[in-house]
């Protein structure tokens, strides 16, 4: 019997991977890996290893999360090491937990590999910090989407705007302007400093820095950052230049 | 003139560095360290690298940042790559943005490159995620440090127990049990599940489940997580055992 490593491949730039990911990808006898992988990593990996692309494409076509735990249960029954590679971590946003526990519960061994999550290397990309001495305490990662069974947003934006310094808003695209009202709502200044970070660390990567107010429509898939933050780096990034 | 690489080393398992940020060690002439990051990272250095311990002993002795920004400075006016190696991400509850800022206004090329953050990547050690579906849609990551100049805490930990599923606190092993008074006061169930994680990934590492009406002293440095997905990582961590 084999084990599964739940491995987070970093935002996008096959750099950013951690040390111990990349041996995993190398020794690897299966891989099954997200679509947002970056296919410079895929190329570490052994000869005769199998990699499986079990990603949703934009249609949204793919295995579900119940084949991809049956695939990750039934090659840990017969290869020795199996690699589940997330883009980002495999626990912010990603469904590594969930894949860990189906495997623990069947005796399958299962190890979390953390990756740097693409919510605060695509900012640190352009200077921005999450928190900042004198300016940001608090940081909250949150998801924009809503909850299906009840309609509604899965977070809310308006106790959160005056919680937190920062927030960083993963799968936030589609309803960027929603959000942006009700965190307007909960007693943002419309001025408030937005950065949105699509495809970051992947060539058709764009950044945008915008105001609450002004935030409307947003490129998918995009990071987008709120908080004073936001100004101060890239006040520092256009020095830079 | 030489570059500063403003690198995270990751949450103290030389594995869990990113690839780029071994290959900046590996070629640097000058690394400036943090206390806190592992050794076995530094033998990565090329021979004759001048390498430097700018971190604070226990006692709080050590250079300012005032003093390391300046030795940044002066080393890249002589040195072709200078690496500033902080534990855990730069960014997050360390000082790089602050050292960017510095090099930067004074025409040094200055890059960050991000580490997997101790808040995120200790927690995963124990199987518990940050955010879950149907759990946790939300994560705050909070210092439980003072502001000096006001004597109250950073952080509204009353406004923020309300507002996000998940907080993980940083620096708050010397306040935790008034941070749990705060977050109770704030409506948390005294009940509600805590994760201590003390040294994580260094030999004397120590893992401590508990509520938040049993928080008091904690073992410093500690990573902090308060919320139910804690319950549902330690459920699954002892079921692996």
């Amino acid at each position: 019997m084999g084990s599964v490593y739940i491995v987070g491949a970093g935002p996008g730039d096959p750099e950013l991977i951690t040390v111990k990911g990349l041996r995993l990808i190398e020794r690897a006898d299966v891989i099954l890996h997200d679509r947002l992988v970056s296919r410079e990593l895929l190329k570490a990996a052994k000869p005769g290893a199998l990699i499986i692309d079990v990603g949703k494409s934009p249609g949204g076509v793919g295995p579900s999360q119940e084949e991809i735990n049956k695939m990750l249960l039934s090659y840990a029954t017969s290869y020795d090491i199996v690699v589940r590679l997330h883009g980002g971590d495999p626990l912010v946003f990603g469904r590594g937990f969930e894949e860990c526990k189906y495997l623990v519960e069947r005796g399958i061994p299962c190890e979390i590999v953390p990756g740097v999550t693409s919510g605060l290397a695509a900012p640190a990309k352009y200077y921005i910090p999450p928190v900042l001495r004198g300016v940001a305490s608090s940081v909250a990662l949150v998801t924009g989407r809503e909850d299906p069974s009840k309609g509604t947003r899965q977070v809310d934006f308006k106790k959160l705007a005056s919680a937190v310094d920062t927030i960083i808003i993963y799968m936030g695209a589609s309803v960027a302007g929603d959000v942006a009202r009700e965190l307007i709502a909960g007693g943002l200044s419309p001025n408030t400093p937005v950065a949105v970070i699509k495809s970051a660390f992947f060539p058709d990567e764009e950044f945008i820095v915008t105001t609450l107010g002004g935030l409307s429509a947003v490129p998918n898939p995009s990071i987008i950052v709120v908080g004073e933050v936001v100004k101060r780096g890239v006040d520092l990034w256009k020095r830079r230049l």
